[in-house]
C-alpha cells in the first residue's frame, strides 16, 4: 500500500473478527517497527505479543480501572477480541531520556504498517503520569523489571468496522509560517 | 512510495542541499501528519513552518544550549542548512493529558511522508522533561502562549548524504510472547 494511502485510510479500530492473525504477520509488522527512529539510535524498545485470553483480560481491566474520567465513555473491554494486545515497552537505560518518544515512533510505524497489511489497531496508553500504578500493573503482570516502562497497548485484528473518516481541521487552522498563530 | 519501502529506506538527514522546498509540498506533508492518531480525536497539534535565517539559529542555539552532556557529539548546527525547520507544537487543553503522545505521532507520520516525498529530516526534541527552559525559550522564540507544549522541531529539506543502514537489532532480541522475556 502506498504511503499517502495508509495515512488517510487508517482508521481506530476497536471490533475484531475471530479470525486469527499468524505469527508471522505480526514480526513482520514488528520488523518495520523496529525501524521506526529511536534517541541515539538506542533501540530501546521490546514488543510483547499478548494472546492469552487471561492475560488480555487483566490489561483490560487494567485499562478500565484506571481510565481518567473523561475517557470512562470508551471502555477497554473490546481489548479482549482483539487477536492479540502488542505491548511496546522501552528499556529506560537504553532511551537517553526519550523512553515515550521512543516508544511512541515505534508504535505510530506498527499502526501504518498494521493497517497497509490489511489489519486494524487503536492507540492506547500504558502508563499515566500521575498514577503511577498503572504501568506497575503492566509490569508486575507481564513479568517487565523495573527498568522497562510500558508504553503502548495495542490490539491487533482483522477489522469488523467500517469507521467513517473523522473531520480533520483545516489545514490553515494548524499551520503556521515563522511565528506560532502567523498564516 | 509503498508503506513498507518508506520504513525501511527512511534515514536520518542531517546535511541538506540548498535547494528550496516550496510552501505546497511542506503542506502536503502536514496535510497526512494531520492525519495521525490522537487522544479523544483531540488533533491538539500545530506546525510552525521556520524558514527566517535568524530564527533557525536561535533555534539551533537553544538546541546547543540545552544539549545533555552524552549528545554533545551531535552540534545542531546543522540546522540551519535545512530549508525549513517545522516545530510541531501541541495544545494542552486538547490532548487530554497525552501531549507528547499526540505529539509524536504526528512527527513520526511527517517524518514518513517526507522520506516518501523525496525529503530528508530527522528527529529533534523541543523540550527536556528535567529542563523546562528548553521548552520555554522555543515557546518565547517563536511566540507561543503558555498552553502550548513544543513537541519536536523536525527540520527539513533535500537530503545530501546517503546514510547508510543501521544495525537493526534482530527480531528475535525484541519479540517476546505472553510475558516480557519469554520467546
Amino acid at each position: 500500500m502506498q504511503l499517502d494511502d495508509a495515512v488517510r485510510g487508517r482508521r481506530s479500530i476497536r471490533t475484531y473478527r475471530p479470525q486469527p492473525v499468524p505469527d508471522d504477520l505480526i514480526d513482520s509488522l514488528i520488523d518495520l517497527a523496529r525501524h521506526a527512529p529511536s534517541s541515539m539510535n538506542g533501540q530501546p524498545w521490546t514488543f510483547t505479543v499478548v494472546r492469552d485470553a487471561a492475560l488480555k483480560r487483566r490489561l483490560a481491566d487494567i485499562k478500565n480501572q484506571y481510565c481518567p474520567a473523561e475517557k470512562r465513555a470508551f471502555r477497554a473491554d473490546f481489548m479482549i477480541d482483539a487477536a492479540a494486545l502488542v505491548v511496546i515497552a522501552v528499556d529506560r537505560a537504553a532511551s537517553h531520556d526519550r523512553a515515550v518518544e521512543n516508544g511512541v515512533l515505534a508504535a505510530a510505524t506498527f499502526m501504518l504498517a498494521a493497517h497497509a497489511h490489511g489489519l486494524g489497531t487503536v492507540y492506547m496508553s500504558a502508563f499515566r503520569d500521575d498514577e503511577p500504578a498503572v504501568a506497575d500493573a503492566v509490569r508486575q503482570l507481564l513479568g517487565m523489571p523495573a527498568h522497562v516502562l510500558p508504553i503502548s497497548i495495542l490490539p491487533l485484528g482483522y477489522p469488523d468496522e467500517v469507521p467513517p473518516a473523522k473531520a480533520i481541521r483545516p489545514l490553515r487552522e494548524v499551520v503556521f509560517h515563522e511565528r506560532f498563530g502567523q498564516r
